[in-house]
């Protein structure tokens, strides 16, 4: 008989901010990037389902299933723009990977630290294919919660080294340069948009605002740039001019979700567009020469969730930051759950 | 500023047991039994979607999202009829309650035990439309794990007091027997089913063959019968012979659900049916007459789920049997979510 079925491994906030620090914030993103890499050259054996969302007038709860066969995987995730009134999280999230053949969880853990390094490493696998060989300076454009993810991500993976930030609020465009002081960029705050993408090969737009924005208009988009667009994540919120799209290469991770949800839901619905698991599989190109204007319109998708649960699981044999959470009923005798029960009784 | 945004509450199977034994179990299923049967008489204002399946050739594993535009609430759940060979539950599950107002969960718990719970409570509150006034026979046949559940919530309800049993398997039977021996019924071990019938009002079926089978023919179920079948819960699997349905009222939760994976996927998808919420809302008659035999084909549905993990809430105020994960993140400054993780660095 295995013993300890009823137990989870959980990871908490202050065990994931443990196992961040255990491993080094740069050799974890590269690790979780290699993990979210690998699904996407076996894309085509993962079952992708649409995501499930409950939405209200003010935020969208939503479920983000996804299989490969032999594990299963799901993120619940929140988006309420309006939290921040209350000194909450505008998005939140925990996430739980199990096994197919029993339909145990294998892992339970939260997941708005790690979405946050999941969507930094994505965008860094998806800039090695798309932005110019050599590509050093990157602007951030939206200085908020994601910014220094993404600046860590590319550095680890790029070897980007010097940023321009810019915010609508400048203490954010602050903090984001003050967290990451101590990390060798060399970092320039910036007054205007105009002036982040002055001699950029890499413009990333982060901005959380829930509409349509402009946040680069289509003069600033200069030859042979990268735009990697984050923060454009939902129906009804943009970032980038429909003009820039125009002329540009674009690039997704799940056309049905991406023509919902992410910039080209500004262009018609059979506007082309790569997914980036051929780019990444070699069965479609990427950045063909130094001139072309690419973007990587990223929305978030489940198995890049699906690859980070599968990271943690893995990361815990040598790094245990977690607790055992006694989840699951095993009775003795399998059938007598009521028996169970009974047994717990007070004396 | 909100204290302690980070935590959760949550109830291990442990505490689970402990709060049904300080709460008393009969009491517990007919406070649960008020939930189920309040949330269905506001069935319209649910959010009901289908539950999102993840098949594969040994199993399921599903989540059961629903909300009420104030709550929001779902379950993740296996099915595995394979996992006794390993000492594992066949089904196991668990759920989360949150606000629609901010995405934020309000309680996470163990719903193995919950969900046996629910479905007798379920189980009891249809047959108190269904029954014949002044029911107090019940046969059960299939003496798995839902058994005990079952007897104990038709205690509670109905005033259920004689129980007959069988099972294919006369250990189960026994051990149902031994588990229910201190509750005060007249209990009769049957050697057949057709044994078990014999003078019941009710016959609860709830096997777990996961296949087309015919635990009740047609010529076992007499005039003014209650038929409670629980067991068949999945396409391809059913408990009753077609002919049965044929002269009986059918009663169901969800049509759209139901007609998939109950005792109906044998009938015509025009068959008439009654909706559960219709009977309890006084919108359609329940029992007839004396000699009309009325069949609740129960699968189980979301908003049962919903309808339980709101009173685990609500009973944790009084009987705090929880424990507090830090399951969100919580930044001294809400947008200032990679300051938390650099501030949280070893010394």
């Amino acid at each position: 008989m295995l013993k300890d079925l009823n137990l989870v491994p959980f990871v908490s906030v202050e065990n994931m901010m443990k196992l961040v620090h255990a491993i080094g914030i740069e050799r974890f993103l590269r690790e979780l990037a290699e993990h979210v890499e690998h699904d996407f050259t076996r894309w085509e054996s993962f079952d992708k389902t649409p995501r499930v969302a409950s939405h209200s007038k003010i935020g969208v709860i939503e479920l983000m299933p996804t299989s490969d066969g032999t594990l299963y995987g799901f993120k619940y995730v929140n988006g309420h723009p309006g939290n921040t009134k209350s000194g909450r999280q505008t998005v939140t999230a925990f996430g739980l990977l199990a096994e197919v053949e029993t339909g145990y969880p294998l892992l339970l853990t939260e997941m708005t630290i790690l979405t946050a390094l999941r969507t930094a490493a994505t965008s860094a696998v998806a800039a090695r294919y798309l932005a110019r060989p050599g590509a050093k300076t990157m602007a951030i454009i939206g200085n908020g919660a994601q910014s220094e993810f993404q600046a860590l991500a590319f550095k680890a993976l790029l070897g980007v080294d010097r940023l321009r930030l810019f915010d609508i609020d400048s203490a954010a465009t602050e903090r984001c340069a003050a967290n990451l002081a101590a990390f060798g960029f060399d970092i320039t705050c910036c007054a205007a948009p105009e002036e982040a993408v002055e001699g950029a090969d890499i413009v990333t737009t982060a901005t959380a605002d829930k509409q349509y924005a402009t946040i680069l208009t289509d003069n600033m988009v200069g030859a042979g740039l990268h735009v990697n667009a984050v923060g454009g994540d939902c129906p009804g919120k943009t970032e980038l001019h429909r003009d820039i799209l125009l002329r540009s290469d674009i690039f997704v991770e799940y056309p049905p979700q991406t023509r919902i949800e992410g910039e080209i839901q500004q262009l018609d619905d059979d506007h082309p567009v790569t997914e980036l698991w051929q780019v990444i599989t070699g069965t479609a190109t990427g950045r063909r020469d130094e001139r072309q204007i690419t973007v990587f319109d990223s929305v978030g998708f489940a198995t890049e969730d699906f690859s980070a649960l599968r990271y943690i699981h893995a990361a815990l044999k040598s790094h245990p930051y977690c607790e055992q959470l006694d989840l699951l009923a095993d009775p003795d005798e399998p059938r007598d759950l009521f028996g169970m029960l009974l047994r717990a009784a007070p004396g």
